[in-house]
């Protein structure tokens, strides 16, 4: 479970929405603003408090270590866990993390200050479970089932064997997961977004700000919506609304007349990334 | 308006309990634990962004300046705002801030770094207002109000001349409010604590955990009630529980056995110093 970007309140969000932070692993941070990194202390701090002893990884652009780790330090405790630090520095897109099944890859944006994009890309073209023929095999457990989705075959407890293309069949595209904000409008982001299954767009503005935005480093949601039709995304989210807008069901009509699978999201909203 | 200790989220508490927050000049930090500072960022931050230009004065134990600076400088921002640091180092009661209403002092206690206790005195006597005289008067305004309060006569608009005694009385005690958090229990804070019209006292557990707080550095309901009998103040407000207990009935019943006038507090109430 990765977590980007952790403004004030992220521990309290996380109880509220239910989420299994114990999980969390990788702390993805796209900038240095205030409203992206001050849920930092209090979250790692409730972790240490919970006796945390899994390492923590966050990523984050350089500068955030030796401030949060000098104010973790004035309560003179010794953090219950250890956390590797890596910072980057660098232009164009630079894979900066990976495991098994993922790729983590970082692209600058502009922004006012030092910002990353990430782009979370599935490695293995994991098979597609095939439901119907599934649920002829109810004592499949979740070891198997895990096999089944690598191609491998699985044999049940009684020595019947399950081969793999009876109940799967080939998925061709890998998903991916890109979060990009906070950023102005550029249609060069393409290079890097053609294909992605689900895109994370900031659009603080509606387009009638346009310049507004284009002053503040930001995008419109008709921007957003503009890039996402151009990398023919699957679906786009809008997001980092200014708190000038009461309501968000402008953001989403403004995008989806440009992008028809556009999304304004709201706060504790989860989507399937498929 | 004063502000005393800023734990993560209290921001977003201002906003929702509607408070006035552009009238906080002067925040009084108890101690460096995380539960009473990590909602500092946050708040500078949008004091920042709100273009407040009035000093704001941090009265703090020494060690928080630099790391909050630090956090509150990656962004890369100079804040609209100056803040004047007024560092405590002291021991014994040492009079911190004043102005010609109000004295504050702090006192250290007695926790597992270094934190003080702030007791807000009032200076003068004000005149107590006759209510059922004063309604006589419906063209008073506030400011003549205030004269009054200050011992002055006043003239209406009409000529007509209010003398003092008419419409208040001498008022006997000066208010004052005393915040006691964290802290084990002592009886011997009763030297500072004696005739306080309200105090409020951490109880972090219910008395059948008093090792755990002698051990935590804490202090239960029951102790906070002892030390407001002792000093037989006004009013007792008990808080800052521990996190296993589901109710705080327990404590508000726990402390009435002792001291009958005891309210354990809830976020987001407000009390009256009289």
């Amino acid at each position: 479970m990765f977590l980007i970007d952790c403004g004030e309140g992220t521990q309290d969000r996380l109880k509220s929405f239910d989420v299994k932070w114990n999980r969390i692993n990788q702390i993805f941070i796209s900038h240095l603003h205030g409203d992206h990194i001050f849920g930092l202390p209090g979250l790692l701090s409730t972790f240490h408090l919970n006796h945390r002893e899994r390492k923590l990884q966050i990523i984050t652009p350089i500068g955030l270590k030796e401030p949060l780790q000098l104010l973790l330090n004035t309560a003179g405790e010794k953090l219950s866990f250890e956390i590797e630090w890596i910072e980057l520095n660098h232009v164009g897109a630079l894979k900066v993390w990976e495991n098994e099944r993922i790729e983590v890859v970082a692209v600058p944006l502009d922004h006012r200050i030092s910002t990353y994009g990430y782009i979370f890309q599935e490695k293995e073209h994991p098979r597609k479970i095939l439901v119907d023929e599934l649920s002829k095999f109810p004592q499949l457990n979740h070891h198997q089932l895990r096999s089944l989705k690598k191609g491998e075959s699985v044999t049940l407890e009684d020595g019947v064997v399950v081969p793999n293309e009876w109940v799967t069949e080939k998925q061709l595209q890998t998903r991916s997961y890109a979060y990009w904000s906070d950023t102005r409008f550029h249609a060069e982001y393409a290079s890097f977004l053609t294909g992605i299954t689900v895109l994370y767009h900031e659009a603080t503005f509606l387009h009638a700000l346009q310049e507004k935005a284009i002053m503040t480093y930001h995008s419109t949601a008709k921007e957003a919506a503009e890039l996402a039709q151009i990398c023919e995304v699957g679906t786009l989210l809008v997001g980092h609304y200014s708190s000038r807008y009461a309501s968000i069901l402008d953001h989403e009509k403004e995008a989806k007349e440009v992008f028809p699978n556009s999304i304004a999201v709201e706060e504790g909203q989860s989507f399937r990334i498929s």
